[in-house]
């Protein structure tokens, strides 16, 4: 953090900023221009914060410490690191992943045959969620430990490995016997405690972007996760709340390239939350390859129509299949391979 | 749910309709016109949702259940409930209530301190944090089970009941011990399950407004913790994420009235943390208890910049002092007090 | 601006910086700390912008002029300016003002029944619209001329001044020989050819808010006016474009404040728009008051359900004359009067 | 428009909400059925809005027109029109065009320069502003007739056809003397007056979408200048306002796949402004390219930290080299060409 002061700051004022500086135990370093101070502090900074500096009186601005996150940084790791789901690796500069399955798990049959038919198609991992976010308490909240045992089921028939929202600490070590990665949902990703807990945890980590957070915030949220010794964390932009109505958020492509240059962590896109409308997950599919991303997250369900929570947004096989050689040629053109 | 049919709908096409709302159980109701056939569907509607029905051939649009809440709905409730914290009842038509006190609990000194002086000002419940919700893991994450010691010695020297926020369900037990009221910070409004959680609770429940939820989001996540049987639960506008940069978050006042239009629960307002800047807190106290909100919570630290969180946004004990009167003659002008 | 370097920054990047500020004119200040220089620059910035500066090599960071615009700014002139409309002075410490009247000019016989009924209930200024913005170009565009002709005679018969919206350069001596302020409307606030042309008008401007403009574009928005030599500017949040959608517009009263503050100009709150929805017009306007507002500008109309645009916002003249003592009541409060 | 009663609504509160169509000139159709009654209304419904229905007594819900716009849609043209800038074709299924060139024309060599670099790298239109829209009045404002003499003169030694902004209606003759294509910024996107009067040129409109204007605001505002009898639209696409703050804008290549879905247009992606960062253009173009866009209007400036606006998000000219058959290839990959 820089602090520098008004042209006509006292030398009162100089002081009482510099004590301040030294009460967060930190060293302020001093340059005395010829109107104005500039008092660089130097240490652990996360032990303060720009904002009461900037209340002080004397002071003109602050100059923030540009990444308030280490582990996560491209500084922390340069080169694109990569996450092993099951034995899929996810990230680095090459391969680009297909993760595709139903929103819900919703019956053994159900399962096993999307699993069957993305694989077929060319999907690597297979997803499925056994506990539900839901809005209303009154809607369908997921088939729970029922879910996950169909989903390793799935598992052993096809070989994908599977991945399923974490909505509660508390059901981590069920999750974990089944699971192979942990997804963090939108509506979780400021959720402290669980980031805490999955970062505990031996499972990688799907960490999906709330759908207000700023790339800032994801990037922090992911930092929760590093910080706890996980360090094998994917980031997942999905959409982000706009006043655009005609889409059911606004996905937003920007964050890959964003996401890719500030941090090393593997970049995943899930189209079908992000747009939320069937008809245009195509394109949206082949953009975000093209954006960069590491990885894609579609869901797929044989008959959507009927589909206990978001029908109206996952693709058929049919659809998903006729998308895959697209991305094949996209991920072709930017010199990855699908 | 009423689902209207194209012009051009055929015979099949209604059926398959009708059809697929049997399959959830659900009665339809079939009026037929010269064009078209409007289907209403009457029955326990959480069953089934709009969209997959949206999407059948034949249809033309849905006009969805109004509301898909209800314990928290003023068909449910016509008359504006109140809820006691401790002996303190907010909501009802008359009493607006002062809710006071530091961000953090950071000491017992502290605390203490700033109960008497808000109290001695006029504030009739005490805000304090001891679990801290954090954007940075490097951040001060507040004193946990000493910090209600701190809150219980507080209310016993003052009298004022106490509020606290829960970031997770594993810490309800020891919050119970002892605090008045439980709250929900804007980061969990969609933690399902910590909703669940508190819905089982004896205590009171101030739910804070997540900062990019609608309305209809916040209204949603009451129902949860209503639907577990706790119908004490306060909401709480805090501020939205927008464009805007110059305050923190934007203060959403429309909030207030939408908010006592559609439930019978009681509306706090926090201005601390809506507008998020120290000088401007008490215009925009003044005009939420214009707007009509049943309680304020406002911030207020002995040394602001001394604060381990949030001091920039916290007003002094001095500058609250002052603000009361002013509330009173606000409250008065539109038929209530203080 | 103040421009600080990279603690590695070479003598020969520093020397460029220092070059490329003296090439746009300015005079730059260096001051040499152990490990960092800062550059002052000073002049005329407007000469230059920060972003390019931020590109150069060796930079670590830009402190901007904290205030682009002049003449808005509190430091132009640090008293609250007031602006008469006719002979209605609005701004300053005392009186709030309360501009009234339809969306549209619709006939003589409306025009005429509304502005006496609402100046019988206090209003001291009339609006009306004769030309219109309208999204469709199938809709309503107003009586153009013929309208400002109601408008005047309006006048003629009840006192009031009369505002009116101006849409294109072309229409403005035309305006101008019928009203006393013209109006610029949301969707015409970043138009600059317009803001250039009414700054050379003698008629005081009310200027609205982009519905997605920041408070600082609105102030820039001014200034273009004010540089022409108009110094009789209105400001007037109208409601932003926020993810909510239980309401049209999020009205944004943090904007009384923060504008009041920064600028001198007198500002006017239009809840009409701002929430639009008829039943909570009386509880915003009275926040708006509270929050400090020197004018409100309310649509009333006598037949909303009849009304060419608009309708479903416009208050009845009942509401609005019930309205007027509550307000009255609150400017009261707060030490001013209506 | 279709309007559905409530249950309960009485036969009177029916009879008044079908008389108030009919004085709208309008025809409704009734249908009766078991409780509720639907009244389909046929007609040129632009007279007739939704809002002022919904606030009739017994009215339960409105299912507005679907398509407020008639000329730009696929039902109008179900095949994608193709407009010609000059002798170049945008639109339709096969070419992707290439528009580039400076921000600000600033001097006859700066021009010519960067036109003849961008031609051999594979561009087809040029860009350049001759009359600016600045948010500060201070700003450079464009060098006017002699900037589009400059154009002009570059479109004679290069061949490439000149498309420039158009900032107010009194500078169309001139502007028509001189270039092949007319742009309409983001900041005059709701500026009817303006869109009326391109809507009577010669030339075709190059529309930017408002950075707040919903994707719908944007089609009705080309429906203003198609129905002045200007059908050589365009479409463009150029970032959002959001609340994500590291980027300048939300590129929204959503709405890419929605436009083309919606109306029959050429689809313009401007990835400078959207992203607003040098280092990003190169992948936000090629995932424009990927989700389907006819063209890109990328900015280019041979000195882009001595450009005179907007330098800090220009790319230089071997950047632009290098990207063209990156962009080639993602084109191909789609079955399209460059």
């Amino acid at each position: 953090m820089i602090i520098i002061t008004q042209p006509n700051a006292t030398e009162e004022q100089i002081e009482r900023i510099v004590a301040r500086v030294r009460e967060f135990g930190l060293d302020p370093q001093i340059s005395r221009g010829a109107s104005r101070v500039i008092i660089s502090v130097i240490g652990p900074e996360d032990l303060a914060r720009e904002k009461p500096f900037a209340a002080l009186p004397g002071v003109e601005g602050i100059i923030p410490r540009l990444k308030p996150y280490r582990l996560a940084s491209t500084e922390f790791c340069p080169e694109p690191s990569s996450v092993a789901i099951g034995e899929v690796k996810v990230g680095g500069h090459e391969k680009v992943a297909l993760i595709s399955g139903p929103c819900s798990v919703e019956s053994q049959d159900q399962i096993l045959s999307i699993a069957r038919t993305v694989k077929k198609s060319g999907a690597s991992i297979l997803r499925g969620g056994a506990f539900k976010p839901r809005t209303s308490p009154y809607s369908f909240q997921g088939l729970r430990e029922i879910g996950l045992r169909f989903l390793a089921e799935a598992r052993k028939q096809t070989g994908l490995p599977v991945i399923t929202e974490i909505m509660d600490a508390r059901d981590l070590s069920v999750i974990e016997k089944y699971a192979d990665c942990l997804q963090i949902g939108t509506r979780n990703m400021h959720n402290f405690s669980l980031l805490k807990e999955v970062g505990r945890s031996r499972l990688p980590v799907l960490l999906k972007r709330g759908f207000s957070a700023t790339i800032n915030d994801l990037i922090m949220s992911a930092e929760y996760i590093l910080s706890e010794g996980n360090m094998n964390v994917l980031l997942c932009e999905r959409g982000i709340r706009t006043f655009e109505n005609s889409t059911r958020y606004t996905l937003d492509l920007n964050a890959v390239p964003i996401l890719k240059s500030k941090t090393h962590l593997p970049v995943v896109v899930d189209p079908t939350h992000g747009i939320g409308l069937r008809e245009f997950i195509p394109q949206m599919s082949l953009a975000a390859v093209a954006a960069g991303a590491d990885a894609l997250m579609i869901e797929v369900h044989d008959s959507p129509d009927l589909a206990k929570s978001d029908g109206q947004q996952a693709i058929v096989p049919d659809t998903f299949a006729e998308l895959v050689p697209r991305l094949r040629a996209i991920a072709a053109a930017i010199g990855r391979s699908l």
